[in-house]
Formats: structure tokens, C-alpha cells, sequence
């Protein structure tokens, strides 16, 4: 597939020519602390959903929708919370155009000044010299949630025809497991989404702070907890040690033996599974803009487990990994207490990548446990589980829509996106694929550095600005392929 | 030593009479939530110092003093918040009667009906059918610091001289750690506990439910803490599992080698320095009262290392022991979070025995985790180190004081007390041993079952007025040595 270049140069003027009104509107959407892990702000998650139904409306979108979830269930401690609702929209209903899907999810993660925050998380702060947003939400996902509003406003000012029939979902717990989503989306395949013949996604990061990336992968993550049960309760280890079975010496027992400290997992067969890397591949790691420096950078140390681009790409990407995360139920506090903790549970999880089999590593992660716990000959009670799963993504990043997304990042940036693959698993992107059974785009507006769940979340407003004309000039792309 | 039989059933006579008002003295007690760790009931604290002090005073007792120790160090949140005093006073200064200080704590652990009490912690409910007292503080320690000043009141009552000299030192840290007790004990050992000729503690318990015992040991305990870091904050697994070398990787694999899951410690040099068994030691465990069963009961589980009684008792109380009490820093919580931890703390400890030398013991736990970690090739940074050790306390069971109490116990429950050491450590005990340059001895009044830190915690009226004949009968015996 490829795309002629397209006039867009009057809608790109236009989006320059609206950027203060953009900004505003995002400090508008800042200002609203749409917090879904904490029950006591989901009136303010519910204000955000009607903030958007009103900017969804003031732009002339039909068939305004906010979907009730029900009742949000347990853990919570409010047992009537509702969870917030979805928000559906469609701009255009003409059957001459292609109907793109855009996700994205108005609710942000937690925020507080004296969490280290320069400024007020809720309230936009606009640095003029280095002109970025700061504001809890800024990059993560309310400025391409707005990005594509922002497009809509463009086009019906310049008085342009809308490239594509848009439909929109937006919801208000992605930062909190996405409950209600799976269900809804798989409900409206056929119904409200029934036309839709692309998703995309803009709820990502470039690679690092200076290229426009386009992502066509994602890690699955299969998660596992290890339970060791000996006494009834804690006991007091001065009265107890030495005398009974520890659950805890089992547990490190059996952890230790899962990765090496080069991070090379020992459970066997899993190496098996994976995709054998070819040539070609191999080659698309060569251009891509990354250095090891800016690995150390990122994560503040020196501790990277390989010493070039692209083996750390590819052990990001394409090949899994296992981390232990913690213990539950052992001492975790500071200082020293003298407990021999009763039932303990290490938790650790397996990023896969293709083809691993998510039910086969299961299979072999539990014979690979037990048996290693029978041979310590313990007398505890054992049992090694899943607790949740998410299956990788691939996607073709030479399909129409990556290659329409790509040359309208070159038209903005002067420069070809690198295709990335991420990490981490954004498990709403295969939901998408497999329930509307289509390609999804993953098309990131922020940059690696925007602190996504960190303190002083921001967005360049570049990326903000660039990334509405991105965002505009892919639909008109895909609009004609 | 050996002891004639004294004529003490007129006292044990008038403590059964007085049982109501003891029972109603210890009422009183346990109304004042006097929790040391909760800064909110300081002031309860030291209503319960003021509460003894007017106790003192009306049975008439001399040169009463509430010492103030200063501020509390950090962590606290209350940077102005005062340690509760200690509480001392003197019953008696008659130069040809020996001088015998009694130490308790007027302080208790922390309460509450929600953890799972099945009355009010804080009222004392009398089980009438069982004649058994519950409250937090009942059996440790108020009832034990009353027992004292129950049999000066039957002394007084009965018109008898008393025995000995008392001198009486009551704290209210000891359940945060004795902060300033130390220190004064150091201070008064030549002022106020100058003619002090010997130290009786009364704040342990029966080995099990049956059987009244005298305790002369105690383990020791060095607490170690491991620490690993690597990235400059807590990381993302999706982002960087893979990447990174993983701080826990490295902690699990380090714990793993300290002991095997028949708890034998894997750290070379420590079995040697322990005291060779004799066969009159050996002996000595033959009588105790004591069963797997009753492990298993109090364990709450079938999971004991040692299949009969001698080997339990031998390694709760003369061999060392090492605990994994958990890690600091990783993962915690329930569910599933997919954190690489950026620095993580595992705390364990060794109960220590004769002859183990503390500061060579920290040498080899500190030269073989290092050689442990290097062996790994991380190039995380990595530390051990002693948070605190306090040393093992042996004493001689078949001195006067021992068998002054072994006489008096024989008197009051009509049978030999069995000789026992316990698996933990009562720090002050070797404090008051060091600093007087006396012996100490452990006079326990309640069972092995009463939940000293537990829910539920009791302390049967048998043992509470059994247990006050047994310290006048004490102090009788001892008076004769």
C-alpha cells in the first residue's frame, strides 16, 4: 500500500491557527479529576464522561451514547458504586467512506502535590519556555482523546469534508482494569460498532522524546502467584524457629529457581515457543532511535542486562521475560519484626511474545514449580496458580492503516516513524482485533519521557499540536485506501 | 541450696480471701489501654504509671519516684512526644533482709474488638464457668506487676513482716522496644538498685497449660537485613522485564541459601561455635512437660521439624535458628501488580545459643551472603548488615533463687516445677544481669496458651492467685538464703 501525497496543508494551518483553543480545552479536561481508582472522586469521573458529551454534541456528533456499566464489583468499599459509563459517539453515517473506530479513556491515575509534583496536578500548568503541559492526564489519555475532537473542530471551521465515519468510545476505568469494556465492546460488534473497519488507538508513547514511533506489537503478560501454607497463624519466630516448617524458606526456595540474574528463565521449553527471528526482522531493529544510554537514562541506573540497541529492543520486545514482583503476606514493613509469617504468596509474572501458548506455559511453569517444591521435601502446603492472562499483539505495521499513519507522520514531522513494538500488554487492543475482527492501529501522540503514571505528567505542546494534525492527516490517508 | 518447708499457709490463706479485690485490682488495670505503640493513648500510658503509683502508695511503699526519660527518638509523629516514666519504688530497708528487685511493665500491646476479640479487650470479662479473666494486659503483664503488690496487701492484712526488701521497677516502653530503660538501669545500678542482691521478672509463661515451670535461658537474636538495588525507581515489567537486571532476582536467590526446609542454616562456622550437648544437659529434657502434640496445637499445623519432644525442646531453646521474616520494598499487597521493585530489603534473623560469639557470628553471615551475591555477576548494588542483636542469657537453675522459687512452687501446685529456657529474648534480663552484676531469675505466673500478643488474651484465676502465693512463697524461701 502506498498513498500519494494529499493537500493538507490548509488543515494543518488550521490546527495552528486553533491551538490556544485546543490548550483550553484540555486545561478544561485537566481540571477535572477523574480519578477511577478512588470511589470518593467518581463524581468527578461522571462530570468528565458529561464534559465530553458536551464538547461530543457542541461538534455536531450524532447518536451520543453514555453506557451504563452497573454496579462496580468487589473489591470496593462502597458496594452501590456505579462504574463511571462509556461514552459512544459516530461523526458521519456516509456508506462511500471507511468507519474508524478511536478508543481512548477519559480517567486518569491518582495524583497528589505531595507526591513530588511542581504544580497542581489538576489545575494545567503552561511552561512557556519549554512549552509543555503540565497536568495529571495531559499525555495519558486526555490530550489524544481531545486530539481527535480537536481534528473535528478543524475540519468544520476550514468548512472540509470529514475524511472517514468516526465513531468514538471513550471510558472512564482504563486505569483501573477496564471493567465493563470487554463485555460492552463484545455486545456492540455487531450493533453500534457493526460498520467500524478500523481501530485506532492513541493511548501510547514514541520510544523515546524526539521520533514519532508507530507500534504493530505488544507483550502478553501471564501472571502467577505461589502459595505456601504452613501454621494457622504467624508465629513468634523465638518460640517457633527451628521447630516448624517456614512456608517463607520454600517460597525464596522455589523463586530462586525461575531466572537467572541475567534474566534468563529456567523454566524449560518455554525458549522452545518462540518465533525464530528472522532476517528480515533482525534488520527492521537497525534504524530504529534508541541507545543504551537512554535505557540507563529511564531507568536511573546503570543496570542494563545488555550492551547494545538491539538486543535490548529485542529482549523488550520480541522475546519474554520474568519478574518477581513482591510477597504477600510476609513482614513488608521497615524495620525488624520477628515473625515467621503463616501463609505467604510470591507473585511473579511471564511477559510472552510469539507463539508462546499462554495455556502450554502455564503447563509447563506449574509441572516446573511442583516439582520444584517436591524436592525440598517440605511438609507445607503448596500450590502454584494463574491469576490473570493477556495474550501478545502483532499486528502488520505494512497495512493500510500503519501506512496511511505513516505518511502522515511524515508530512508533520519530515521524518519516517519508527515501528515499534512495546513492552507492556494493552490487553483493549486484541479485545478490539478479535470482537470487531479488524486491524488496530496503535498511533501514540506523547513522547517516552511524558511520566504517564508518574509526578509532573506532561505533553509537549508540539506533540499536542503535531499530534492533532497526525491524527487528521491519518484519517484522510485512510480514507483513501 | 535446699530449702526447709516454712509455715505459709496462713498467707496462702488470706491471698484465696482477698481473691475479689485481686481480681478487682487487675479490672481496674486492664480499663487503662495503656498501648505503648499508639502515640493517641500516650496519655493512657501514663494514667496507668499514676494508677501504680497510687497503688504504691496505699500499700506503703517508700521514696516513690515516676522517672521521666525525655522525648521519644523518631520515628514518631509526634516529634514532642514524651516516653512514659518508669515507675519505681521500695517496700522495706531493713539492712539484715536481702533486697530483691522485681521488674515488670505496666504497658500492652495494641487491642482492638475488630481483630477478632470476643468481648471489650479493655473491660475485663470474667468467664465464670471457666474462672478464667480476659483482657488485653491480663496476663502480660498487669496481672503478673499486681502480683506483687497483691501479696504486700496480704502481708499487711496478716499483720507478717515482710521477707525482704522490695524494690520495684515498672516500665511502660516494654512493648516498643524499652526505650530509656537501659539507660536508667545503668544509671540507678549503683543509686537507687544499690543493696539490689538479686532481679526477679515475672513476664513469661509456662511452657504449656499444666504445668508451672522456672525459666534460666533465653536465646539470643541477631536480625540482618539484605539489601539490593538496582533502578532508580520501581519499574514497569511490561517496559523494562527483560532489560534490567531485577533487584528480587537477585534477593530471592541470596535468601535461598541461608537454611534448607528442615531448617538446618547453611552458613559454615555457626554449628561449630555451639555449646557440645552433655549428657546431664541431655538428661534435663527427659522430665519436661511437653509433646509434638502440643506444638502442633499451638502451631495450629502439622508441620513440625522433629518428631518427639526432646528434639523440639532442644532446638526451640539450645540450638540457633534462621528466619526469613520477608522483604521490604517489593510487592505486597493482594492481586496482581506488575512492578519490577527498584530496591528491596529481605529481613532475616539467627536465635543465637551459647557459645555463639555475636560480632563473629556477623562475620560469617556477612562473608558467605557476599560470596553468595558475587557469585551471581549482578551489577545491582548489594549490602548486608545487623539492624540489631541482642545476646542469649543462661543462667544456673540450681541457684538459691531458682530454688527458692522451685520450693515455693512446690508449695502452692504439689509438684516440681519443670527447669525450662525459652526460644526467644527478654533483652532486660541480661540488662539488669550486666548492669547489677546479679542474678536474674524468670518467674512465669501465666500459661503457655494465654495469647500474650494475640486476641483473646487471658489469664486464668488459678494462676493469678496460685501465681501470687507463688511470689510471697518466693520471697519467703529467698528470704532464708
Amino acid at each position: 500500500m502506498s498513498y500519494e501525497k494529499l493537500p493538507l496543508e490548509p488543515l494543518f494551518a488550521k490546527i495552528d491557527e486553533l491551538k490556544p483553543q485546543f490548550i483550553s480545552r484540555l486545561e478544561k479536561a485537566i481540571a477535572i479529576p477523574s480519578v477511577s481508582s478512588d470511589e470518593s472522586l467518581r463524581p468527578k469521573v461522571v462530570e468528565m464522561a458529561h464534559f465530553l458529551v458536551k464538547e461530543l454534541t457542541s461538534l455536531g456528533f450524532e447518536d451520543i451514547q453514555l453506557r451504563e456499566l452497573g454496579i462496580q464489583p468487589p473489591p470496593v468499599i462502597n458496594k452501590s458504586l456505579h462504574l463511571p459509563p462509556i461514552v459512544l459517539g459516530r461523526y458521519g453515517n456516509d456508506s462511500s467512506k471507511k468507519t474508524v473506530l478511536v478508543y481512548g479513556h477519559y480517567d486518569v491515575q491518582p495524583a497528589l502535590l505531595e507526591d513530588g509534583w511542581n504544580t497542581e496536578p489538576f489545575k494545567m500548568h503552561h511552561d512557556e519556555v519549554k512549552d509543555i503541559l503540565y497536568g495529571r492526564g495531559s499525555t495519558d489519555d486526555k490530550g489524544p482523546v481531545l486530539g481527535w475532537l480537536n481534528v473535528i473542530q478543524a475540519h468544520r471551521e476550514l468548512g472540509w469534508e470529514f475524511p472517514v465515519n468516526l465513531v468514538v468510545c471513550f471510558e472512564g476505568m482504563e486505569e483501573s482494569g477496564s471493567l465493563g469494556l470487554d463485555a460492552l465492546v463484545a455486545q456492540e460488534a455487531k450493533q453500534y460498532f457493526k460498520n467500524v473497519e478500523q481501530v485506532t488507538i492513541s493511548d501510547n508513547y514514541w520510544l523515546g522524546t524526539t521520533k514519532p514511533v508507530l507500534t504493530y506489537g505488544l507483550r502478553g503478560c501471564n501472571y502467577y502467584q505461589i502459595i505456601v501454607e504452613g501454621p494457622g497463624a504467624d508465629l513468634h519466630s523465638g518460640i517457633f524457629g527451628g521447630i516448624i516448617a517456614e512456608p517463607m524458606t520454600d517460597l525464596v526456595k522455589v523463586l530462586s529457581t525461575l531466572v537467572d540474574s541475567s534474566g534468563a528463565i529456567q523454566i524449560p521449553g518455554i525458549k522452545e515457543m518462540i518465533a525464530p527471528l528472522t532476517e528480515k526482522e533482525d534488520k527492521l531493529y537497525d534504524d530504529i532511535e534508541f541507545s543504551v544510554e537512554e535505557l540507563n537514562a529511564a531507568a536511573g541506573s546503570e543496570t542494563a542486562l545488555h550492551d547494545n540497541k538491539k538486543d535490548i529492543l529485542k529482549h523488550r520486545w520480541r522475546y519474554p521475560s520474568l519478574s518477581i514482583h513482591g510477597i504477600e503476606g510476609a513482614f513488608s514493613g521497615a524495620g525488624a519484626k520477628t515473625v515467621i509469617p503463616a501463609k505467604v504468596i510470591g507473585k511473579f509474572s511471564i511477559r510472552t511474545v510469539p507463539n508462546i501458548e499462554s495455556a502450554k506455559l502455564d503447563q509447563l511453569v506449574y509441572k516446573f514449580i511442583n516439582d520444584q517444591f517436591k524436592s525440598l521435601n517440605s511438609p507445607n502446603k503448596f500450590k502454584v496458580e494463574l491469576i490473570h492472562d493477556g495474550a501478545y499483539w502483532v499486528s502488520d505495521p505494512f497495512n493500510s492503516s500503519f501506512q496511511a499513519a505513516s505518511k502522515a507522520t511524515q508530512d508533520v514531522w519530515n521524518v519516517v516513524p519508527d515501528f515499534t513494538r512495546e513492552g507492556g500488554s494493552i490487553p483493549i487492543t486484541l479485545t478490539f482485533e478479535q470482537e470487531l475482527g479488524v486491524d488496530v492501529l496503535l498511533l501514540p501522540m506523547g513522547r517516552g519521557d511524558d511520566g504517564a503514571h508518574s509526578i509532573n505528567e506532561k505533553l509537549d505542546v508540539s506533540n499536542y499540536i503535531n499530534g492533532c494534525k497526525t491524527l487528521g492527516g491519518y484519517l484522510h490517508y485512510y480514507g483513501k485506501s
